[in-house]
Formats: C-alpha cells, structure tokens, sequence
C-alpha cells in the first residue's frame, strides 16, 4: 500500500448563523505513523450529524467546542491499516471518533469493533450507532411509550426521528411524523409505515396537525424545536412526556426570536398537564448499548426497523453536505463515503 | 344552638388581573339542614391558597372554574352539628371542600377527619393538609433530594416552600430560600434553619443567588416563576429536577411580559443540561398521604419541621386576605377564622 498524503477539513473560522464553505478548509498532511500502542485508521464512511454545527461555536457546551484550526469532529467506520494494539488488527472493522480526515491514529479509546454481520457496516453510523441509541434509550427511558398512545416526531426521515417513529410503532403507539416535502412524508408513511406523516413546508401546520391527534399527543420527541414545537404544544395532553433530544430548528440562529416571552405559558403547560420535559445525550445511556443493539438488530432483521442513508462521495463534499443537512436538505442518514466499502469490493 | 343565618361569599365578576373586592359579594341566606345521608358543617377554619385565583378565570384549567354567582371554592376545618351519616357524629372535626361560607352540608364524599392529637386543627389546611403533601409529594417524587445537593425554593415563609425547604433539610440538602422582605427572611434561616433566604425586593437577585450557590443549584422546586425563574434558570446544574408546582408570579398577569422568545433559550437549556421540568397537582399523589401523615407528624414531633400560620378573623375578611395573598402580603399559611376553635375553648 503506498500511501502518501492525508486529506483533513479543519474549522476555518467560526460562523455567524447558517455555516458556509468558507468556514472549512481542506489540507494536506502526511498520513501519519502508528507508533506504540497505536494504529492507524482509514476512513470509510464519516457521519455528518446536527451536533456538530454546536462544536463550531465558542464556548462550552456539553462537550468541548472545535478550536479553530483543528480538524472538524465527528465520528466514522474505518478499517484498521496497521496496529500496535493487541485486540486490533489490519482489516478490522471499528467506529472511531476520527474528525473529518482520510487517515487517523488512536490508542482505541471509545473505538467499537463493528460486526458486519449485524448489517451494512455503515448502519454502526445510524440505525446500529449513536443516532439509533439515541431514538431508543430517550424514547424509551423518557417517552415511556405505553400501546394506544399517540407519539409525534419530527424530522422524521432522518436518522433519529425515523427509528424514533418505528421503535414506537414496535410498542403500539399511533404514530405521526413531520417531515421536510411530499416525498419523504410519502417515505415515511409507505415505508416507514407511520400512521400519517406532515409535511411542514405547507401551510397551517398546527391546524393539521390537530386533525391528525384526534386524541391528542402523548410524546413528543423533541428534536427540532421552533414552528414544529408550537403546533404541539397545544395539543400535548395530560401527563406528556418530551424527550429533549436536539433543537435543530434554532442551531443557526444568531439571536432569540421576537416576543412575547411565552416561557410563562410553557410553564402553565408544564404545570395543569403535569407535563415531564426532560433532556438527554445518547452518552447518557451507554449502559444500554449492549440492550440496544440486541433489540435493534433483531428489529432489522424482523423488517419491522426500516433505514434510508443518504451517501456522499468525497470528503471534500463534507461541509457542503452539512451545511445542507442543517437546511433538511439529506433524505435519510447522510453519510460521506471517504474511501470505498471493503465489505463491498 | 340557635343557627340563624348562613354567610356566603360568591364570585360577584371575574377579575382582569388582579381581583379587587368588587369581584366577591358577602350574602345571607338560610342555614341548610342535612337532610338523608348528608351532614351540617360549621365552618372553623377556610383556607386561602393561591390556587383560588385559577378558579376565578372562566375557561378549564385541571380544574372547572367557580362560576359567576356561585360560592367561591375552598377548603375548611369544620365541626359537624348534625349528621345523617353513619361515621360522623355531633362534634366532630373534619376538612372539607365547604366553600367560602360558614356553614354547608355534606354527603361526606373527599372529607377527611381531624386527629388533633397530630397537632392544632388548623394544621389539617397546612402542614398536615394539602399544601403539607404537596412539598412532601413535589419534592420527594421530582425533586429526588439527595445529601450535599442544593436545593432553592421561593415563597419560602409559606405554606409549601417552608416544608419543601425544611424536608430537603432532612434529606441532607443546602437549603437556599427566596421571600419578600428581610422579616420574612430572618425567620427563614433563624426559625426554619434554611441554609440562607434572599429578599426577591432587594436589587440584584441573580447576582445574590450566585453568591449563595457556589455549587449550582440541583433542585428548584418551582411555586412562583417570575424573576426567581430567570435567575435559577443560569444556575441549574447537570440533571437538575424542576418541580412545577405553582406560578404565583402569573396569576394575575393579563397578557403575556415583552419578548424576546426565550422558550429556545430554555429548551436549550433542558438539552444541554439534561434537566428535568415536570408538572404535579397534589391530587396526582393523594395515595401517598399516610406516609406522608407518619413522616411530616413525626418531623413536626421532632422539632425537623417548624410552621407558622397568619390568621385572620371574620369571613367577611377573606377577599381582601386572598388579594393580599396573590401579592405576598400574608407571613406564614394564611387561614380565616370563621368561628372559634372549639379546642381553644
């Protein structure tokens, strides 16, 4: 194998709302050795996630932001080039938080072997990864969710909001997803099999969305935030419960939104319907990775867990691509395919 | 016993903001007389909570509002006169959901008798009666204290927030009260023994509470919001627990304060920090009252918790003390004495 250069993306600049290109820069390097107690992995698939327009911003958050300079953060399947750890070896297959580079080294810390046999080895990215622990354990630690119950969620075709809505189809819930356009709402009505699915470009949302709870709503997972959030909250009946999972709607905003200040009416929600808003990160609830990943991979297996990836190839289309997925502009997990699939040579 | 008259308060007007004596109307009429199954209650002691204010709005909250015209809503320590109800006999002390009048009848249906052995009657309106379960409740199922943690609690002289405060104290809790002028606070860290008790009246509240909570805040059992809130909110820790019992603050609001929106700036806070908001109605609890009696009896027993109630005399007296209420005017749980205690005879 001659390998001569590695490609990087570091943060180039911190934006002021919407990121742009002009936030990322690609550079060359070496690709560099494994030295002791060491290996050097290249990557397959590099995950984009909406968690990483909050690395970009100063200031600390639940993790550390992104310095500028250093390489963008994110998670990817790699296989294993050379290593000086035992349990590893040339040809494995691991999930390793890399950055947005072509070659990285580790010492296997938080590195997870990946088990082709569970599935596409990019699913350890999405349905089998992070984004599917985090729809199963908020859901089901949160949400609570109890069969006849009715459960809306929104950015439904995608990673979490997708696994959300079927997991909840799994334990009996009447399920509603929203969604970015008639075709992913069609996706996730025929595919996904949810029992209706808003497309929240259109007009009247909170009108149609009341005519899709005739009983009301039970969970509502809460990833997005802004418009989708003030058609629910209405409608959320006693003893909701709202898994605080993400705010995707308010990520590349530079200030509050104009008044009134409606915390107060939140707080009179919270309070007559007794309502339970509780955060979470997937980190949260390692503990049930092992619980996860039985549960999930037989779903797969059952056909009752649908998934859809959105693949790119290039690195260099990474920060176009997150850029678009912050606008709802991927259908389905998007991915960046670094270098090709070895399970599919 | 020469019963002549009935004195009654009715809900004259709803109020627009804050209720004005012209919202209630003091009338006379006929002393009922129990007839099968039902008994005649002689008003001793009517409770004043900040809840009535709710039930003078029209529209449903988690409870129907008192109608124009009708008696207004709230609870008493009554003596039976007569009864037609094999449990209860002349003489007997009960609470009772009477209304605002001096006598009423019964069918005995959400009556609970008095044990004056577990202390004076009236204490069944406080401390041993539903603002006692609520602290008890809110706290210990939400709240979840745990020792070392800090917990804050405004309306801290009252009749919740000085049970929460001295409960969490038993728990092994830092105790930081909120009040309305330097009396009351005195009495809160010199008499309840909170750990400290800021006057909300006084100039930089969020400033104050920093100082007081050099280890951030764990628990903030939530009775008044308002400005309390805004400076709680910067100070949560990870995992904090909000218990949302009360909104003093609002109760007369007519519209809702001036922008900006800050509702994202909350739920980012709920993400970040994973915190727990969660509303509770102490009837959601009502089958924890016997432990609740056997601990908060105990406590009382102990010296652990100490109360203080502010008694005024004279029905006609009861609009004018629950707008006073509204605007923290009482120090300690307010009660109107009907008619004499006939324990103090």
């Amino acid at each position: 194998m001659t390998v001569e250069k590695n490609r990087q993306i570091l943060l180039a600049s911190r934006p002021r709302g919407e990121p742009s290109p002009d936030n990322f820069k690609l550079v060359e390097t070496a690709v560099p050795e494994a030295g002791p107690g060491q290996m050097l992995l290249h990557t397959v698939y590099l995950s984009l996630d909406p968690y990483m327009r909050g690395r970009m911003n100063a200031g600390a958050s639940y993790a550390q932001p992104v310095e500028v300079g250093e390489v963008m953060e994110g998670s990817a399947v790699c296989t294993v080039v050379t290593s000086n750890l035992p349990r590893y070896m040339a040809g494995d297959i691991v999930v390793a938080g890399t950055g947005w580079q072509e070659y990285s080294l580790s010492d296997g810390e938080g590195v997870q072997r990946v088990d082709p046999a569970l599935g596409p080895i990019s699913y350890a990215l999405g349905v089998l990864g992070m984004p599917g622990l985090t729809a199963y354990t908020g859901l089901l630690n949160i949400g609570k969710p109890q069969p006849g119950e009715t459960l809306v969620v929104a950015a439904a075709s995608g990673a979490v909001g997708s696994v959300v809505g079927q997991i909840a189809k799994v334990k009996g819930c009447r399920v509603i997803g929203i969604a970015g356009g008639e075709e992913k709402c069609r996706f996730v009505r025929e595919e996904l099999g949810f029992d209706g699915c808003l497309d929240h470009r259109q007009p009247n949302l909170a009108e149609r969305l009341q005519a899709a709870c005739p009983s009301g709503i039970d969970i509502y997972f809460e990833n997005v935030g802004g418009a989708v959030f003030d058609a629910v909250l209405p409608l959320l009946n006693n003893f909701a419960r709202i898994p605080v999972c993400g705010l995707i709607a308010h990520y590349n905003a530079t200030e509050l939104p104009a008044g009134p200040y409606r915390v107060p009416l939140l707080m009179r929600n919270i309070l007559v319907k007794r309502l339970t808003f509780r955060g979470f990160i997937v980190f949260d609830y390692g503990s049930q990775f092992r619980d996860f990943i039985t549960d999930m991979s037989g779903w797969l297996r059952e056909g009752r867990v649908k998934y859809r990836e959105d693949i790119t190839d290039g690195l260099e289309n990474a920060p176009r691509e997150l850029i678009g997925l912050l606008k709802g502009e991927n259908f389905g997990k998007k991915l960046i395919r670094v270098s090709p699939d070895p399970t599919k040579r």
